[in-house]
């Protein structure tokens, strides 16, 4: 409403109180002023209807939403569902342009600012979170794997030579395929074991860098975030390894801005040695749908170089979905939120010590890990292997999702490579173990239910060890609560035992 | 609800209607097994409430749905914002696993069966559209552009010593990009003018593969739908050039899916030479935000590399957005599209041509091209590449999107690679022209207005050569109608002129 | 945003694009001026867009919405549930003041105008449909019954004599209610038969008033629209009466804001008699949800009399959908609506003509009344009363929907008087019959279908009447269409015949 | 999706993963049918998916939402605007038929459903709250006022020869218009001081009862929640003396649930004398918008002739907003709430007390109200009317809400009777005031932000007071806080003093 208006509704109602509805509007209007003059995260989460206000404003900005549009091109954000429109609130012509996905678009001027500031928020929040040096960031709709592919991609122009990548080992397959999509060799360090912990292999990282020679090193690919027993990689002396050769690196830093210790590292290796690119989830950091990550680095150009590698446009939705939440959440809400998981991974790991003691397992020792945690599986009887799956099958059916039970010995073969000890990131690890995370939205309840769910599927699959029957099992166990679930899974146990393998 | 819901409710109202609104449930869940038994989209487009139930039935069957869930997880498909979860359905988890975007996901049945019936429907749509021999395809997160580098990359892997790949010419950044991303060296082949047309120098296309040698050569990478005067490719020789000596062909059918000439050339190629794969846009051909593509083809195992090439989950946004709209339009409402888009071309077509004779101009003669039409510019007086950069400027202020012109001579160096007469397909084109297109979803009032206002802009640019003033060519408009667009052109056309460039 | 909040974007992104879109803006607020300054229905329908960037604007000037608001009052707008607050577009605060409905609210400035301009807008819709001189009217949250009953309260002031209202018979209970509920002893007139019409009896109300006495009657009660055979009261000479005995003349004009018919009576008995105020229903006319209602007049004190009658505040909620529902429609969109209606009711009307007579039965010659139509059911056999029963149910259990069978002979008691031939208007009309009606909004389909299944009902009943089988009378039943809702039917028959009595 | 639908879904991704989706499905399913089957709130509230289901669930059953529907009659829920449908979540049909509100819709199953699940959920929370023996209610679409009306105009067919109502007097026009509006003549009860409270009259009902004969009188109309420092009447009492005298009793407890000690004297009441209907606000006591009340009683039969005194359908908006909102909060959601109202009470009460001292004023010791405060206005200098004013005005222009001044010898005639010191439920009461209430849902927030905003405006009005000038006393206020509400007051301050008078 304009001037014009606001004269017509004090005609209508009382001036006094139109006046008064009229100056409250600022109060929005001054908080939108702030965020597109300043660029950060308010410290405090904007109402949703200041929210909305901002999307509708930015929104009737592209020509999609003019009223007196014409369109006669071959893309002119025409929306057949009126369900769909609404829920992307009329943004429709995506981000970027032809050439560069951080361009902005001629016709789209909302989306193209929808853009521009959902990039600086994210960048404030990741200085926030512990890399305090960053230049420069962009969303891009592409999961983790995908966005590690395109910085590979981008490196290619500058190493024409490059045929190989080295890779300290971490088990996920996407984290391998992204080296394989784009074209390149990896060469796998294997972990060494210190106490319980798989650490970088430093000395094995530079022979194969000398044996092969720099010039053939497309980059080194390292890895913060990750399962335990594995731990965070040793990203300053990697940095530093990178920094004398002159190797480009590349930090899969997937779930680790919600740690700051993974950016603490981040921001280290940086300054003491050579970091070229982070890449992390926006799921997995932000609590937004799968579907976006965020690539990071410490030199503007790089930066710009690889968001000049996607070619064509990009959905908006995992941008708008990150900015929905950041000004939802402000900087303090998303602090709270580090906070929480903190507390909740000390929780989870007292927890877990006491249970896993109770049935004479332990939870490894992996101080160097900030999310993820380990519980021996060693005293599951004879069948152990069958038992381990069971135990695996078993908390499925009850709804623990995440648990994922790693038995010895698991051989697989992606992309031509074999892995031995696949999923355990060695291929002679000591023991089979279960693993539990600590992840940002983590809440007590959460853990709680684990450990009831847990020490009743370990009884079971004891006792079916001990030859005994499952009912009997079942009819010792505390029926008073979370009878529902149980009743649930009984239902299920059988059918899915076969089918289960590991449901990461 | 269930039996024992309904016989609860049977109590408190009476049997007989509850009785009555039971069996009429029945009707969504015909529909909705229907759906899920044949894969096919349904003739007529469903009610928003059977497509809602739908949607909401398949979201609980997602682990972060579940109400007993507990989840100890790195990604658990926690939402932060509520307004975030609402907008995606509370479909959190995305599609596909690590090793594969069209793979199950053990967290997320419902995420995985609308991938499933997604990629379903569109596969029936495509066979629909013309391509009938079609066997399998999915949707990619991933605008055309980096769904064409995924093919690429895929293909690397089958063919390892190949260098280059074989394009015919056409002038858009992201087609020629997708190629530089993926690592390739693109062999332009400049296109042949007959008369009005260029068209594949079919000669030169293969004189090219027999001077690399088909080893070296990735594959051939065509083009269907383009700007006029180019036309699409001749994709039945290129197909069986490709066939003949072995190499890969890709087809960049970018809003080709809405032109029965586009898909029928697909199909001709694939029955009498090689087609391995071919891309379209979701958001040019089914009216749906910007963000993702259909990567299809007739080889099943080979679509399924491309899948598996992926690394990592993707965003399910854009199969939403696709399901959404199918369910809503109905096959019998895509062909109903299809054919208004077919009587919109004629219309434009005629429009322009009356138009252009008009002033003296032309509409040039390119009977291959289904969707895009091209008007002479030449007569515009002395300052010509003033004088058309103005009319494109003045057409961007007066709301008319997409128009785009295309002055002489322009140079541009893409990736490394120089194009002259950048934008016209040709280093020279006989003259400047105007582009205009049908595309799906145009609607008449596009076509009148666009006239009026070309027609406008042409008289002022005209007068403005003609050493007279911009005011008085105004005063002469008709300014009955469409006054609140002038007003408005009027202000920004000064600020514009100089920015705008080009605004495709 | 503001001027700052634009300046700051045009540094975020270009210049050009963003005043592009600043510009765009201003068409809403263009529109949103118009509406505020003139208060009338917009000719064409706004864009969704522009309609929740308005009720956005509203929303925020409401107490309850302002950033800074601390509420210390007994009702400050709080809403526990954002479920709620959306579906409300967050105007909480309803209508009204303590004293009076149309009152302006302090903390409420943005719900008191849409309050204002809701009623401004039907006020102009009112007029457009037939009734030019209507000075004042307010949208009250009451269905029509409960609103006649607040004329009849606000009148009992006026004529603190008067115990009885004249009411020219009409079967519908939530009339004679509204005068029982008011505390006033309805007068019935019975209707006389002229041809297959039943009209007022105007001698029959002219001696009642006599025999009463002007100043024991608080009003005379009429009807417009209403259910074949009988046809609108004859308003014209009603108000005539009213004006020359001095005596109120209230309306119910339920449904007739859809018929010009309906409309035209009322502006004519203003002009030549008295009409004090009439009612109609939100519902019916603007197709909204149920429960809101129209009180409108031509004597602009009275009407505020009335409106300052309302104890207390109300609810925002039936203002709000038909606020929504015009800005979207336009006028020329009702215009359409009405439009379509009336050849609908033509349509009907041939169609059941030609359906009756292949039956032996017949249409009633009813031209009087502009909405409903009635056709005979003299021929099923000898168990005519449960046939007929059977029928009703039969047509409910095939969806449709609105149809209603009228016996002969009902007697029903309500609130302590007794209706011989309820259902018909009249102690003994001539013959049962079948209902339907072509209100606003019906489509061709509707129709059809209805056709179909009458003819379908009326077969089997007969068959069965004849001492045929049901199961063969389906059998001959053209199985190819139809088919889902027949064997839905087939299954609630039996259950539903005895409860089926009439689902008016 | 029913069991076909699942086996295909088995069919398209694993049976294991879907057949885990369908029995987590049951979780949902169970709610329902628990709230189906007992009609009680549920203790925890539910997740918003699973009331989207049941909403959707519901919506589905009625016949405007059949897919095979053909609608003939006048009122088939037809909805013009699909952002109308969607926010009533497609419920169209209202609640209630012709004769009573409460009664079941053919038509509309699932509408009738909610509409009784509805009332019996309230009625649950009713007992909750402190009435345990309610026997009977429903929700009813009018405000509080309306409602009231609706009850006496019930009396009064059962007692044909009353007059008047017994009022001991509440000063809110919506009350005393409530019985103007049914047509009594309120004989109106003045309080009698008890320290500074202001207590019912017993002594003066009982002498009025006597005076004008039980036969004459419909009702006494007594109160519980009102304004400090009125308390709640003396309902024990009253309810002794209606049963001794035979008189039918109303008690307005408008937002009297939230507070067990208003529920406690209903309760009271009726165990040893006579209450027939209790009537209490939604919006004010459930947290939803305005437009809703509940008629409660302790005889089955009188609510049900309530009930049926409402002619006509009704909007059923109210109703969904509330069961949308308990459903979502729980009873513990809701208990919690009443607990931390009561918290909050306490909170403003210790800070109202050390605020005013700090002014020589004084906090009105008044035990009695659970809700209201006051606080005396002595000390603000000679123009003390002036100044009372300002105050109030000043405190409006800075966004406190819902703060009331209450000037001496305020003088008001509504309807006819003329109310001495009006506003302060007295002739003479002795002193000015200022209410402040802590009602449902208030924050901690709210209790600061009013404090010291109080706090400054009592120190800018003293200061103008004493010939000072605004300016500087803006100059010494502790500008760090709170700076952008006080620049918007500074704006609005003079423009309101005039308008502004009363903003309860």
């Amino acid at each position: 409403m304009n001037r014009e208006s606001f004269a017509a509704g004090e005609r209508l109602v009382s001036p006094a109180y139109v006046r008064q509805g009229c100056e409250a509007r600022r109060s929005h209007e001054h908080l939108i002023r702030l965020l597109l003059e300043k660029g950060k995260c308010p410290e405090d989460g904007w109402d949703e209807s200041t929210l909305e206000l901002f999307l509708h404003e930015l929104a009737i900005m592209d020509s999609n939403n003019f009223l007196g549009n014409c369109g006669v091109g071959e893309r002119e954000g025409r929306v057949a569902s009126a369900l769909v429109a609404r829920r992307h609130y009329r943004f429709i012509h995506g981000i970027g342009r032809s050439g560069d996905i951080s361009a902005v678009q001629p016709k789209a001027a909302g989306s193209s600012l929808l853009n521009k500031i959902t990039n600086s928020l994210v960048l404030d929040i990741i200085k926030l979170a512990g890399v305090p040096t960053v230049t420069n960031c962009f969303v891009v709709p592409m999961a983790t794997g995908m966005s590690l592919t395109l910085c590979f991609l981008t490196l290619r122009h500058k190493r024409p030579k490059a045929k190989y990548i080295i890779w300290p080992r971490i088990d996920q397959k996407s984290c391998f395929k992204s080296m394989i999509t784009a074209g390149f060799e990896p060469v796998v360090i294997e972990n060494v074991l210190e106490g319980d912990e798989l650490r970088t292999d430093l000395k094995a990282v530079e022979a194969k860098v000398r044996e092969l020679g720099p010039d053939s090193i497309l980059c080194v690919h390292s890895t913060t975030s990750c399962f335990a027993p594995r731990v965070p990689d040793r990203l300053e002396e990697l940095a530093v390894i990178c920094a004398n050769y002159g190797i480009p690196h590349i930090v899969n830093n997937a779930y680790g801005v919600q740690s700051s210790k993974c950016m603490h590292l981040i921001q280290q290796g940086a300054r003491v040695g050579r970091i070229d690119a982070f890449v992390q989830s926006l799921d997995k950091n932000f609590m937004v749908p799968v579907g976006g990550a965020i690539i990071a680095g410490f030199n503007d150009s790089f930066i710009q170089e690889i968001s000049k590698m996607y070619p064509g446009r990009a959905s908006a939705s995992p941008s708008l979905d990150v900015l929905i939440t950041l000004l939802s959440l402000g900087s303090n809400g998303y602090k709270k939120l580090l906070k929480e998981r903190k507390e909740m991974f000390s929780y989870l790991s007292s927890q877990l010590k006491k249970l896993s003691e109770n049935y004479n397992e332990r939870l490894l020792h992996t101080p160097h890990n900030p999310i993820s945690l380990a519980v021996t599986l060693k005293t599951l009887g004879e069948h152990q292997d069958r038992a381990i799956t069971q135990l695996g099958s078993m908390l499925f059916t009850r709804q623990v999702s995440g648990a994922r039970v790693v038995p010895l010995g698991s051989v697989q073969t992606v992309s031509g490579h074999t892995f031995r000890g696949f999923m355990s990131h060695a291929n002679h690890y000591p023991c089979s173990y279960l693993n539990a995370a600590a992840a940002i939205g983590m809440k007590t309840q959460d853990v709680d239910l684990f450990m009831k769910r847990l020490d009743k599927c370990l009884k079971i699959v004891r006792k079916e060890q001990n030859k005994e029957s499952n009912a009997s099992g079942v009819d010792n166990y505390d029926k008073t609560e979370d009878v529902g679930i149980e009743e649930m899974a009984l239902k299920l146990d059988n059918v899915l035992l076969d089918t289960y393998q590991n449901s990461s």
